[in-house]
């Protein structure tokens, strides 16, 4: 059961001009599952991405990072699930590009101008011909409302699809910001998400597009971790087709500028969220937030190794306040010179421990209160400086372990 | 159950002269538990510690540390169960204090001879008083034979007892290697037992007790995780008491001191596997070997990603060979320049992945054969270079999750 998640309604999910979505089987890995999504973006969109910092990166993700540098105006995006293509080697990139060059026939463009995502098992050889095959009916059923239906073509584990939509005024038009994400389990910072897509009809000029994804990823996919697994496949892509009709946004901290950043944000973020939401197993969602470090990155990894410790994860599912496993992880987070006399713990409202100790006045009855809760926030001061870090996460339940076992059965 | 172990044989474990075990019921957190054990080691006695590098160290490891260097000759060591004294602050360091110095007064030392060592549940406030009060009923349980009983009392959600011997002849005499340890979960390395104590009755020089350590600690707990996190409270203890009567070994390179190696190495070897057999839910035990790296130290990297990835360890208990996860946990295991087109991946005798895909003669059969055993051997080949490491884990099951969400209950 997804914490506190429920089904996007497609009336909230508002179409972007120029971009249209189709949804077709394919047979990839189950027959009669609607398993292949094509989006089509219109001549002068920009497009960015962001993929996984594994090495193992899968053969699709190869193909996006080449396509991309390539530069030549990427005009679509072909996704598949059932399959990752990853830990396939030089097989599984010939059929990835064949994927990309039989999309291109159709749409008369370049297959440099398709970028290939693929999400679902490892190391299985990707069954190109049959995906090849569906083409023709995803593209027969593009359309600009089919949002909902995208969402719910690339889910795996998921148990929900997940989308939203923001929409702003611009320049006396309006400008949408519409965005699609899977991901259940595999999921760990540096691209948190397998697959995030956002869209907007922003009107940008060249250069602000890979900025403005960056910071989105960096406060939204990159704050979540479920399982610590970094996927092979992890992609987030950013389009803006430049349809909304208004005069070209020129920096990111203009007021127009900074509209769209916080739309853009925001939209990722709650994709961010729903991923942790909808985490394999997941009963509760925490909010790590870690205050008072020397550095960001020192918040990051405190946040990262209580987020990563099954001890603390299955004492949230347990909704027991054995919170002495957060001091733990705390202190073997790795910041050498941490000196735990300082170090303050709160779960919610709730003071925990003191200068690294058993607060006089924490009471147990009280912990156990906020544990209950199917949403938490711990929060952490270091008291060494000023920086701090959120990220988000979720328990360690057992459905965890029975997804996870019987994932391929 | 734990995998492929079962509970020491009395007649196995052979006596280490001059040391002695008492065992007595303090109630520290449950009462008829024998939870409190004294070891005491005669006048002249060398002891040895290595100690986790949690920072949040409990306040046993951090007067531990303190105690060794002052190195006024440890005559007693003082182990409870039930409370790990860890995120106690200055209180718990006096606690922890008073229960030394109440152990020194029965003996007739100093409280700096006292180690002191606790494991059990953070964040609690230490009962010494009762621990004080049972004090002299352990002394009056010393006995050279109690290795067993004292294997048992200082157990927390072990189900077994870890306990070895050797014996081997050094200059005419027997001389005996005897140890005992506790821990199955909150295990990784950088100490990943969270308590061990291996005694000697050999003879040794001055300034080859620690170096002997270091290199058992390197080559047995510290190539063990089972779930990742690092204990408040490990601590690993060698103690030569000298008292077998040979002439004193000098290096640890000559024969006497390369045979004493080998039994203080099998010994803890033996522990530390022993940890991860009875590992909290593990149904399998895992050797992982990493080959073909630049240094070893990346091939403890890639190792630990292995043995710390919950999707591989989920795939271990359901017997499946989704061994792509494998690859990705290589993949994101943090070698920059890692070249994936030239990874092997064996299972057993079994060729996984060969150049980073698939082995055109692998079949799904023969992993899911190697995959339902209790004991099962990963090969990875990075093709770097000559450097290896091995690395032992177990699997996460639905156990694991039951454990340490009732643990306090």
């Amino acid at each position: 059961m997804p914490v506190n998640l429920v089904a996007p309604n497609p009336r909230d999910l508002h179409p972007v001009k120029g971009v249209a979505l189709g949804i077709a089987m394919a047979g990839v890995r189950k027959a009669n599952r609607r398993d292949l999504t094509v989006i089509t973006v219109p001549a002068g969109a920009q497009v960015a991405g962001v993929f996984t910092q594994n090495r193992f990166c899968a053969a699709p993700v190869q193909l996006c990072r080449a396509h991309l540098e390539a530069a030549h105006g990427v005009r679509a995006l072909v996704i598949n699930t059932g399959n990752a293509n990853a830990g396939t080697g030089d097989d599984g990139l010939a059929r990835a590009r064949s994927v990309c060059t039989a999309l291109a026939a159709h749409l008369g463009v370049t297959a440099e101008q398709v970028l290939p995502f693929s999400t679902g098992v490892i190391m299985e050889t990707l069954p190109n011909q049959r995906i090849e095959a569906a083409l023709p009916a995803a593209l027969a059923d593009l359309d600009a409302a089919h949002w909902l239906e995208a969402a719910s073509a690339i889910m795996t584990t998921d148990t929900l699809p997940k989308a939203c939509s923001r929409q702003i005024p611009i320049g006396g038009t309006t400008v949408t910001v519409t965005g699609i994400a899977k991901g259940a389990g595999m999921i760990r910072p540096n691209m948190a998400t397998m697959l995030g897509f956002v869209a907007t009809d922003a009107v940008l000029a060249a250069g602000l597009l890979q900025p403005l994804l960056r910071e989105a990823a960096e406060r939204s996919f990159n704050r979540i971790s479920i399982d610590g697994d970094t996927s092979t496949n992890d992609s987030f892509v950013l389009v803006a087709s430049g349809q909304a009709g208004h005069a070209p946004i020129t920096r990111l901290d203009s007021a127009e500028g900074s509209a769209l950043r916080e739309a853009v944000i925001a939209v990722s973020e709650q994709l961010a969220q729903a991923i942790v939401r909808d985490g394999e197993g997941a009963t509760k969602f925490i909010t790590l937030r870690i205050d008072g470090g020397a550095i960001a990155a020192e918040c990051r990894q405190v946040a990262y190794a209580i987020a990563h410790s099954p001890l603390v994860k299955t004492a949230f599912f347990a909704s027991d306040p054995n919170l002495g496993r957060i001091l733990a992880a705390v202190g073997y987070a790795g910041i050498g010179d941490l000196d735990q006399t300082r170090i303050d713990l709160f779960l919610d409202d709730v003071h925990v421990a003191k200068n690294g100790g058993r607060h006089a006045a924490y009471r147990e009855e009280d912990g156990q209160r906020v544990m209950q809760q199917s949403e938490i926030t711990v929060r952490v001061d270091l008291h060494r400086g000023a920086a701090s870090a959120t990220v988000w996460t979720c328990d360690l339940s057992h459905d965890y372990v029975s997804i996870n076992a019987d994932y391929r059965s």
